[in-house]
């Protein structure tokens, strides 16, 4: 076909496209057909204008190219993408936002050809560099990652640690396309129509980009055009559009975004389109068909931990990493510039190759294991466990994409000492249960930790694991068994007057209390709650039906901690419970003196205890 | 004093400097030497060279210049300073990172010429922004403000928040000073000592900047004599430096990072010192005597509400702003965007100079609003609940600065609908509880909202507020009387079988319920627990008493919400507790499909409570 003929028939699928955007959003009487508009002719020039390889017949094909949609509001443009491409009839197109539909507000992964579920705004670029990663250095396929982004989510900061990292990682398979249509929610973005300000700011991170019209297709055409020869930078498309484009009435309007037209309205704006083609449908080639590459990593050793000599569980952490790799090889280590104190070092320097430094900026590491787990990858990452509240957004929105990531915190609790507060995750415990069907592991010493690294690779879905900075005794041995939704009960007797649950640094805490009281005959039950949710709610009732009261004892703030998931579980039950937990703004000093501070340490379990008796 | 004499006096003052950090951290055993050497002379330069403008016998003098250390583990150097400048001993210098001393391995606001407590990179710069934002537009003060910032720390994607917007706002007064000294933690940076690789990428964000050696003393006096002439653009400081400076064994050598010397180590540093004028002592002259501008605000009438017109907590959350400013005239609000459906808009419409644009761009938002707090502003800040959860790290720090700050999240819940998981805040209760002295709240209607508003103006420290998007029945008269800590017990009899805890819209399905079963008989206690934090444990414990069970009922996940709250003050207490919550990953749909699908609608509440009976 010639070229004149090529956008002529482009023209005619974004008519159909737009058709489909506003009668679907109509009938659904909600949603954001102004921000779909928009950016029509550029998606449309993407997927039918022989850009974007994609089997619509098999959307797992390893080696189709990926679209997402940061701008997730846009999704009534996603889905008519897919009409136009004949994979979504007009009826089900009318489902958008009813309840049971897969075409949701925004998209998810409910719609088979969602690669990640967004919605919240300044994530489609991370995941895309995930993906993107993936493609160049892990899978090595030559497919190619496109990123749909809104001019308002440019002020995330998010986006620009992914800018900079995507130039850094020298993706030249990675494609962003910037929706400049001036208007946010409620007015004016920071820049307006000033396309110029983004292509400074982008180029300055190392990117090319191309300043464009995104509504001629000649221009938008010509951009895509560029992508082959693309040599080790990855490329911003930054494209000035008019926000409600093909309305007159809603035409760089503001007031419009979020609106869905009245049936009138609706009636008034199809008038202006004149004829649509409704038999037109969009082609997309296949393509290529090449497979993943497969690593086969190394077969290594088992670590041994001596039982008289303590060893710190991060430090553990990066020794399982290395011994189960063989095991996983679809393993990948992320870490944010600290693998010298998560461990993660450990790994890195054993297989560099699969190992990704994200300098300091966690929500982009959080978004690019999103997009790793996306490509059947079972990224491990890791930070000091209060810096993980920095991605909380990323976390939250990653179990909407049903993803297997396991994240994994350091320096947790006041035990970490002289660093003081803002070193001390206090809250990650609490974070990570919010996460629906998550799982919160924390052992205590090497040999659980070795352990539950490995169940933790063994679980499909999103695993967070605790780690401590100091070193603690061995407890286990190496052939004790640790379960997901397990503990350990490692004191008892039968005639426990309380049960006392810990985990972590608190649980020698426990063990020391055992020692002092048991001079004085008093028995307690000891518990390891290694595995925080899910619960091992037999355990914990079997305490409760044995004892006299529970005391979880955690290094942890007490909102939603410890303390709090034991309390979870025993709906119904008539026992009584006790926390003790972090409740004072913590300072610097020696562990031990913040354990005590904190009133955590064995002398605080020691005095409740005492009190109770 | 001429020129040469000066920077032979900065030298000295340096080199004494430079003895301090080391034989602080010595003493301490551990702490950040290398990275506190690199900005030594920097920031010698600044405070000690006729720039820095602070009276220190008053450290509240509204007119001090203010000083962030962002790469908060430079603080040997900053309480290094301020020992420079005769307001510590050397003795006192030796307490550094001892339980109970004020000189944290962190900076905290303990220290009283510490500003914000830092440590979490990539905070500092949104904090002088919201300082710089009070100078130029609130207390129109000549005051400047200055941040020092590790090269590691620009990947974080909230500096690049902070430059835009700082940029925008022509903060003219803010003065960031980039210490590139190469070395991250575990080695070099992403950009390593290529200063051109800053200046390009700041210098595209609006910002002026100046390329120095940061060893120089001509060429760090030179960059800070532009100050004065800045017009309409924040001034960046790009300095190379050399981590370590100083110490032969110690500069441009990874593995130094986070490491204190032995006393060996010192003794061999100290020998290449040669002598230490331990006498000299820096001047820094005092500020100009001016106080900050007094804003009146209009007086403004009282909002009604007719109890048979239902009224979105959100809006009411608008309208209670501009009521109470007249009362609060410290107060400032700031929005994320989204001023339109937060309601935060009807305030900006009416004092439009009290209100700042933050644009998508949360955790620079939180920073701001920690900023213009340390200056004695009220900040009101809002965005959707879901988006809350990018600013968790900012969040969690600000408590650590004992700030004034008032979070608003709107759209809570699946009761939003349409729009789907993405935009629903299911986890803000759990996150804005983890933090020490919190306030939650969660008003149903528009009158508990508007009197709760000025419940949280009162409140000095950190409150969140927890609106809903859709419109709720109005439940309370105008003189009803509401407080932190409190509760409203809205259904009750002598026969009460259960009490039924809910909040926001699961009040109103719980009154729902309570009709439902009153028909049949079955009576139940209703009460609206619109304090999350504080609770109100009398009201609960008295409804522990007096009925079988406890039901709560939540629009949030179960993990870390209402219900957990509600377990954690029930300690000792033997009563059933059952949790109605989010449990499920929600879908679009309409706000009552959703409650039903959760089950946390009436129907979910009846059910239980006839399985109980």
């Amino acid at each position: 076909m010639d070229n004149k003929g090529n956008i002529e028939r482009l023209q005619k699928i974004a008519k159909l496209i737009r058709y489909f955007i506003l009668i679907s959003t109509t009938e659904a009487g909600s949603g954001h057909p102004t921000s779909s508009l928009s950016a029509t002719d550029l998606m449309t020039g993407l997927l039918f204008g022989d850009i974007f390889r994609f089997d619509t017949e098999n959307v797992r094909h390893p080696n189709n190219d990926r679209l997402i949609f940061s701008k997730g509001h846009a999704s009534p443009l996603f889905y008519s993408l897919w009409a136009a491409a004949g994979k979504l009839t007009e009826e089900k197109l009318l489902t958008l936002r009813k309840f049971g539909s897969p075409l949701e507000g925004h998209p998810t992964v409910d719609f088979p050809y969602v690669e990640a579920s967004t919605g919240s705004l300044g994530q489609g670029l991370p995941i895309g560099l995930g993906m993107a990663l993936n493609a160049k250095y892990l899978d090595k396929l030559p497919y190619k990652t496109y990123v749909l982004l809104g001019d308002s989510e440019m002020s995330e900061g998010s986006q620009w640690e992914a800018l900079q990292i995507a130039a850094h990682y020298k993706l030249d398979n990675l494609i962003g396309i910037l929706d400049v249509n001036r208007l946010g929610q409620r007015g004016e973005t920071m820049y307006g129509r000033n396309l110029i300000a983004y292509e400074k700011r982008i180029s300055s991170f190392g990117w090319e980009t191309a300043v464009i019209d995104g509504h001629n297709f000649e221009e938008i055409m010509a951009a895509y055009e560029r992508i082959p020869k693309l040599i080790g930078r990855p490329l911003m498309i930054i494209a000035g559009t008019i926000k409600g484009k093909g309305v007159s009435f809603l035409e760089d309007r503001n007031g419009w975004h979020g609106k869905a037209l009245s049936k009138e309205q609706l009636k008034q704006a199809l008038e202006e389109f004149g004829e649509i083609d409704k038999s037109v449908r969009g082609q997309i080639p296949g393509p290529e068909d090449m497979k993943p590459g497969k690593y086969i990593p190394q077969k290594n050793e088992v670590f041994s931990y001596a039982i008289d000599k303590p060893f710190a569980t991060r430090k553990a952490y990066g020794n399982a990493l290395v011994r189960i790799f063989p095991q996983f090889p679809n393993m990948v280590v992320l870490d944010a510039e600290v693998s010298n104190s998560t461990y993660s070092e450990i790994f890195k320097e054993k297989y560099p190759e699969r190992f990704f430094e994200m300098y300091i900026a966690e929500q982009n590491m959080a978004g690019t294991a999103l997009g790793l787990s996306c490509r059947g990858k079972i990224p491990f990452i890791s930070t000091f466990a209060a810096f993980w509240t920095r991605a909380f957004d990323q976390i939250r929105m990653s179990q909407y994409s049903r993803v297997n990531i396991k994240f994994v915190g350091s320096h947790a609790g006041v035990s970490i000492g002289e660093d003081g507060p803002s070193q001390m995750g206090l809250e990650d415990i609490a974070m990570f249960r919010t996460v629906l069907d998550s799982v919160v592991l924390y052992p205590s010493d090497a040999i659980s930790t070795d352990k539950l690294v490995e169940k933790a690779a063994k679980h499909d879905g999103i695993v967070y694991i605790r780690t401590t900075r100091k070193s603690t005794p061995i407890l286990y041995s190496e052939h004790e068994e640790f379960t997901i939704g397990g503990s350990k009960v490692l004191r008892r007797s039968d005639s426990d007057l309380f049960g006392v649950i810990a985990a972590g640094v608190t649980l020698f805490e426990a063990l020391r209390a055992y020692e002092e009281l048991k001079k004085e005959g008093i028995f307690i039950r000891v518990i390891d709650l290694y595995s925080i949710k899910p619960i091992d709610k037999t355990t914990l009732h079997e305490a409760a039906g044995e004892t006299d009261a529970l005391i979880t004892v955690e290094d942890h703030f007490s909102e939603g901690g410890i303390g709090e998931a034991v309390r979870s579980v025993m709906e119904g039950l008539e026992i009584p419970l006790y926390s003790l937990a972090v409740r004072k703004i913590p300072k610097s000093g020696k562990p031990e003196e913040l354990l005590d501070y904190e009133e955590i340490s064995s002398s605080a379990i020691v005095k409740i205890i005492k009190e109770l008796l």
